[in-house]
């Protein structure tokens, strides 16, 4: 059995975008900026998805701008506004849990005149609004933060946040704007930007069963926002390039089946999650939750397991057909501790033990069931169900290799 | 009868790279930074891939970055040299005639301490060698000079160019890196970068059957690039984002395509286009062929018809089914005249009678006689050929237009 639980790394293309793309490959083919009747239908297919993307967040669609991904979207949103706003202020207050997208950026900006404010958030991941407040400034032009983390979930206060923006804006702030990450939110989450009130929000196509290589940055009407590329006039003069016609129409999909399901699949993920939760807790001593277990999205569990080595765990799980990750990023082989779970306030251990599982629609209670049959638990029930492999439980051995 | 002849700004993906794809969009669709095996695999995909678009052009895998197309290819390049060495110098030599994508950036690097240099072209289209050494400058870090001109065709002599560029290297300019615009000229030209000499190079899946969203970069082993994009260590730390995995593979079956059937797709394209070429030429008065005839990629056939409108001409094309383009690009309903054709010194006229008839290996000589059966030509065949379409051609239909 195939179980896939790093949804939060990325998901698979449901088959109604699939079914939405084939045509844009070969037949209607058209570069969209031609003028003939080729270019027409490809346009055509663009302003479709358009409106979609702007239908699931409650925007207008003139104010969604496509890009290839989530962290162009995020490049886009932060450098863009700080260099369209630069004689205006040099101030930007972010978080420490960002994706790197919005962090690096922050830090390659930092090297090229700005000041850069890096909230912390409590042990439960949460920002302070107040801390938020102190930190604007008379030059403070982007508040960049993003609704749900990536590692755990979190959602942070956005709608609070946005209050706290505009009362800064009312007492003479006018250059301020509020971006936010929503790549981890966007359908799994109910969201309206114009309650919200946020400037500029990033979205990417493959989190939530649309193509890779497409996403899309929502830029409220009137943002001073600097380029990323240039080229061509595409996309209202905001983002040069051949659009990306087929990718485009998926994301339209994907947006679509996101705001049509949105109800229906954050119930499943949260009955898949909770039901995961609830049994791993119950059969393991020293298994802890991170970030906040109410103010959180469906999608994300991120668990420590006392004294047990999560890469060692999502290898064994690997070796049974089970993806999940763990809470750090692991690139090119050196295992650096998370950012996250270093700004939660957990020890190194914490994190050392920590495994995130990610959850879509997709997933079954059955696929659920099995990663429980396989993680094991209570020696008797472990014996039972894997004869084969000995008396030792995947806990076990993971404490084994860690 | 639908005759898609505009393959200079789009082409339709071969089935072959349609086939490639599909499985990575659900089956294998795991993030190809992730641990576990559907990680794994996509990272397996990918590599494949870069191995295909290295053997395209006869360059390391280790070389080819992955971007989001060519604009971003062309971006990177330019603004990513330019970053990565603006305290070794500030001065920039390109072309009148290249893309909106390096023009752009070059102009944007203007306002940035940066000097440019725009090299003028002969009527035939080509640059001067001569001009191009007397410009280069102590504080010259780049040259750009695209290889196939989008509009035209037109080659520009590379190697030479790169010999230039290696002789001013030899007596001191040991700054200077070589970028060419390569878009229009891959998988319609032999292209071996290790004969060439060249430092970087860009391309795009679109234009020769692959995938739009998808384009590469070929980076030597040594070059100092910054970077445009900010987050992950994807791409050897050179463009961050989750990497479009099913995109990736269409471009790299693209390659191989283009690799293997290159002689062929060759063959074909230019007899289709000499077929077109000499057939409207015998059939209508004042219509002259612009670029050089002899320096140009087999794709493109770009036409002056005196006293014609191209746009009228492409319109009523486009009632038969009949896709092309005019020389100028049409953004918002605005036509400006081709800064190409200017720069060519073709007049207003010349530029408005000037009409982009592109091919690509899928035409078919059927085809072409049906284009030619509808522009017409002597009254007789006219007559004889659209019974039901009046005595007026398109091509005095178009001149009633102008």
């Amino acid at each position: 059995m195939k179980v896939y639980l790093d949804n939060s790394a990325t998901t698979a293309m449901a088959s109604e975008v699939i079914e939405a793309m084939l045509p844009y490959f070969a037949d209607e083919m058209g570069n969209a900026q031609s003028v003939h009747s080729f270019g027409q239908r490809a346009k055509a297919g663009i302003e479709k998805a358009r409106r979609e993307v702007a239908a699931l967040i409650n925007v207008a669609p003139t104010e969604i701008v496509f890009v290839s991904g989530g962290t162009e979207a995020d490049n886009l949103a932060v450098r863009g506004v700080a260099e369209a706003n630069r004689e205006r202020g040099r101030h930007i207050i972010t978080t420490r849990i960002e994706h790197p997208a919005v962090l690096a950026t922050c830090e390659a900006l930092e090297t090229n005149g700005f000041r850069v404010t890096y909230l912390p958030v409590s042990g439960k991941g949460l920002i302070n609004p107040g801390e938020l407040r102190d930190a604007l400034a008379e030059d403070t032009i982007l508040v960049s933060i993003m609704m749900a983390n990536n590692e755990t979930g979190t959602i942070q206060p956005i709608e609070e946040i946005a209050g706290i923006v505009a009362e800064a804006r009312a007492r003479g702030l006018d250059n301020l704007y509020l971006h936010t990450d929503a790549v981890q939110a966007v359908g799994k989450h109910h969201i309206d930007v114009r309650e919200l009130g946020v400037d500029l929000l990033s979205l990417s196509g493959h989190k939530f069963h649309g193509p890779k290589g497409t996403g899309a940055l929502f830029v409220r009407k009137g943002v001073r926002l600097g380029k990323l590329l240039h080229g061509g006039h595409h996309e209202r003069d905001r983002r040069p390039g051949t659009e990306n016609v087929p990718g485009i129409v998926g994301l339209g999909k994907a947006a679509e089946l996101a705001r049509t399901l949105l109800d229906r699949r954050i119930k499943r993920m949260r009955e898949l999650r909770d039901h995961l939760e609830k049994s791993v807790i119950s059969r393991f001593d020293g298994v802890r939750i991170n970030g906040d277990v109410d103010q959180r999205v469906p999608s994300v569990s991120n668990l420590s397991f006392d004294g047990i080595d999560g890469e060692s765990l999502l290898i064994a799980l690997d070796l049974k057909g089970i993806a999940v990750s763990t809470g750090s990023a692991c690139a090119s082989g050196s295992i650096e501790p998370s950012h996250v779970l270093q700004a939660f306030g957990l020890s190194r251990e914490e994190i050392r033990g920590s495994v995130r599982f990610s959850f879509s629609a997709f997933n079954t209670q059955d696929e659920i069931d099995y990663v429980l049959s396989v993680l094991g638990g209570p020696r008797t029930l472990q014996k039972e169900m894997n004869p084969n492999e000995g008396t030792e439980s995947l806990e076990a051995q993971s404490r084994g290799q860690s």
